[in-house]
């Protein structure tokens, strides 16, 4: 694990990294120095490890709750290279959703193709940032959404140490056999009048997790239109859970 | 408005009233002087104005938020006499459902005949309670759940001060005319294994509320089963719209 920079706002300090070739951001109390609950940020598609809702989220867990973040590119995305087999089965997704195709079994297909590398190397990064002596081997969470759910929800079902998730905008297509493998508490979102997830397959992921402490947040608005106070439930649920 | 007692314990002043006929209650900070938002709770179907969660839920808006709270018994609950029709039709439907009828619109139908006493009713306890110095003429909300929404939802269709609603535990078939004509922000629970409120009728019921701010939060269980963080939620939901 190597650092490539550490800056410092507001009470927050970041630092980028590279493990392997893997680009991340950890973020820490300002003056950190022992062992603190862990948040896994897992992005959405076409997003990076800092786009600025994954930005705030890690702030505010820091600022609010005083605990460590960590979010790292996935394949194909923010600072690492195009990958070109990604990238061509994604333009042919396009073109035939642009022609007419459900888009739902894509997604799902593509989600899993993916999923098969970022597990692992979300465990290699997991294992390092836990060795660092500000981060530690505390409770640890994880929290992604469209994208970040088709990743996490096959990552929070392989690796023990998850003990809360918020996950959200997936459906049952792509993720409901691993959810039924979950049994931490869940925090689930779902938008209403989602266009790219049909509401009965958002409902159908909720209902696939095995976990006994569950909850639905739904919102009216389309895949984009998440409100922010999403954010403020995500860090009580964490607070809840972790701390 | 006829006030039968007033203590004080933990910084909250209850005081019992009469209004008419109607018994209530009012809870309010203790040495509250001046106008300051206001929740009025509905209580479920064999509860009433003092059950445990009720009281729970007053108190905290009135030590965590500086609101005012007030209650009143449904007719044929709590200190009101039995009302000789409802306790017939009750008695009526419970001997259906016994003999294997669908709950559902007997239900509907009942607490439809139940609300047109009661939406005149609280208007009539909501221009009492206004008037008094230490509540006044400020934002209201609406908390209710089972018959608390079942009575709730015709009562916030029809007063226009209502400016935010915190409902669950209901059906379309017994609400959603009156929900389609609620446009206030909601928010909505649903238990998602109701066994008197078919899923299906709890999320239609969400769907049909008019609000364009509008939330959802599911938890697993029955109807009696919903988790105490939920009071949490109708805080911060409050405090969001009302303060």
């Amino acid at each position: 694990m190597r650092f490539l920079s550490e800056t410092s706002s507001d009470g927050v300090c970041e630092q980028l990294f590279l493990l392997d070739d893997i680009p991340g951001a950890l973020w820490t109390p300002e003056g950190a120095a022992c062992t603190r609950p862990l948040i896994v940020l897992g992005h959405g598609g076409g997003q990076h490890k800092k786009a600025p809702d994954v930005l705030d989220l890690a702030r505010r867990c820091v600022t609010e709750c005083g605990f460590a973040v960590v979010a790292v590119d996935v394949p194909g995305h923010g600072d690492r290279p195009v990958d070109e087999d990604y990238h061509r089965i994604a333009t042919e997704n396009q073109a035939r959703v642009e022609a007419g195709a459900d888009p739902a079994p894509l997604i799902a297909a593509f989600q899993a193709l993916v999923a098969r590398r970022t597990v692992p190397e979300w465990r290699t990064v997991l294992d390092a940032v836990q060795r660092l002596d500000h981060v530690g081997a505390g409770p640890v969470g994880y929290w992604g959404v469209s994208l970040g759910c088709g990743l996490g929800v096959p990552f929070v079902a392989a690796e023990p140490r998850i003990g809360a998730a918020v996950l959200g905008l997936g459906g049952a297509l792509a993720s409901g056999a691993h959810a039924a493998l979950i049994t931490v508490p869940v925090l689930f979102l779902v938008q209403w009048d989602d266009e790219r997830v049909p509401r009965g397959q958002g409902l159908a992921l909720f209902d696939a997790f095995a976990s006994a402490d569950k909850t639905l947040h739904a919102n009216p608005g389309k895949h984009g239109d998440m409100p922010a106070f999403e954010r403020g439930s995500a860090l009580r649920f964490f607070s809840r859970h972790l701390a």
